[in-house]
């Protein structure tokens, strides 16, 4: 990678403000910076989250794969169970090879419902990924567990709900998890630490875009 | 990376399912196909994207970061230009590193506004920084773009919001863009292809719970 920091002193040609406007920013920032250093000091709880990305726009499994990859820099570990994706060639998965035995992946889906077209294949299917879920979250040395998708099993029933969202809650100490998928069931937006809803503002398939590699896969 | 891949047959244990409901569902979800092939078909266009990620919630650079995996996993060149981050360490910094010459990388902030305290300088900082954006837009080599915080430079008017983002809007043909930040300029998202915002449903922080690394650094 090519690397470069600027930082500290900016030689050169300054914008024009007046030393009046400079003095009135720094005071207004100083205040500022003190209500932050209070609010950064007054949180000291370490623990593993469980995190949910829902929501109808696009980003839920794109973070969820940039948190795996700050997971990665910062020395840990990562598994990967995908719920729905099985056959289908992803990007994201090829990348994560850099990365050697530090990531577990199991795509264990059969497609979109609309794909297989047989209910009982996808609840099959569904209950091997979350066998293989258990196992990770057993596993010490995972840092953090990408659950992606599972929102959409839960969504259509093919796994049990109640026993899903207790088995998240009682995560072992310090594992990070992070569901993904629309429609979050209350029940795992209750248990959860982090809830980002990605809401769709605006996409390009309006427009007769299609799905680009690198972007959508 | 340890991989698998479960599909095609599922031996074993069935669900307990009425062979009428198996035909109702396939009824259903061959109707629901032919309406998403249709879909699929009606979108022919390719382009390079213009993307914003914005909205209180987390995930905003972190999907950045996650698409930016997705486009080295399909053989891409990312750039990256962070407008208000400098000095300090991240962890995604470190991955990206296992990319070697494929990631360029250009931390070019002096940190947030009441760290700086000096608005002559914070203006200084992101016209060096837009600089450089300039430069990476104009290299062939580079496939994806990231402008992280980007949005925080125009909310404060560090940068000529004009400017940026027309210069945004005339990007080389191919090349996908994306910019993060809070507050997005409207004329930015009136400019761009897919704006997604990232809403704040729930937060640990509010629990008490600190900054961690992997996480949030």
């Amino acid at each position: 990678m090519t690397e470069q920091t600027n930082q500290t002193d900016t030689p050169g040609a300054k914008p024009d403000l007046s030393s009046e406007e400079a003095t009135r920013h720094r005071a207004k920032m100083e205040k500022r910076k003190a209500v932050q250093d209070a609010e950064v000091a007054g949180k000291t709880i370490e623990k593993g989250l469980l995190m949910v990305h829902t929501g109808p726009g696009k980003g839920k499994s794109t973070a969820a794969f940039g948190l795996a990859l700050r997971t990665l820099g910062s020395g840990g570990r990562v598994g990967v169970v995908q719920f729905i994706k099985g056959a289908w060639h992803s990007a994201e998965r090829d990348a994560f090879a850099a990365f050697g035995e530090r990531v577990v992946w199991h795509s264990m889906g059969d497609g979109f419902t609309w794909e297989t077209q047989d209910l009982a294949r996808d609840k099959a299917s569904a209950r091997r990924a979350w066998d293989k879920a258990l196992e990770l979250m057993a596993d010490p040395a995972i840092t953090l567990l990408v659950l992606d998708e599972l929102n959409i099993a839960l969504r259509y029933d093919y796994l049990p709900e109640a026993e899903v969202v207790a088995a998240l809650a009682n995560r072992r100490d310090g594992l990070h998890v992070v569901v993904t998928g629309r429609n979050a069931r209350p029940s795992l937006v209750a248990a959860a630490d982090l809830v980002t809803e990605m809401g769709l503002v605006k996409h390009h398939f309006a427009a007769g875009v299609k799905a680009q590699k690198g972007i959508e896969f």
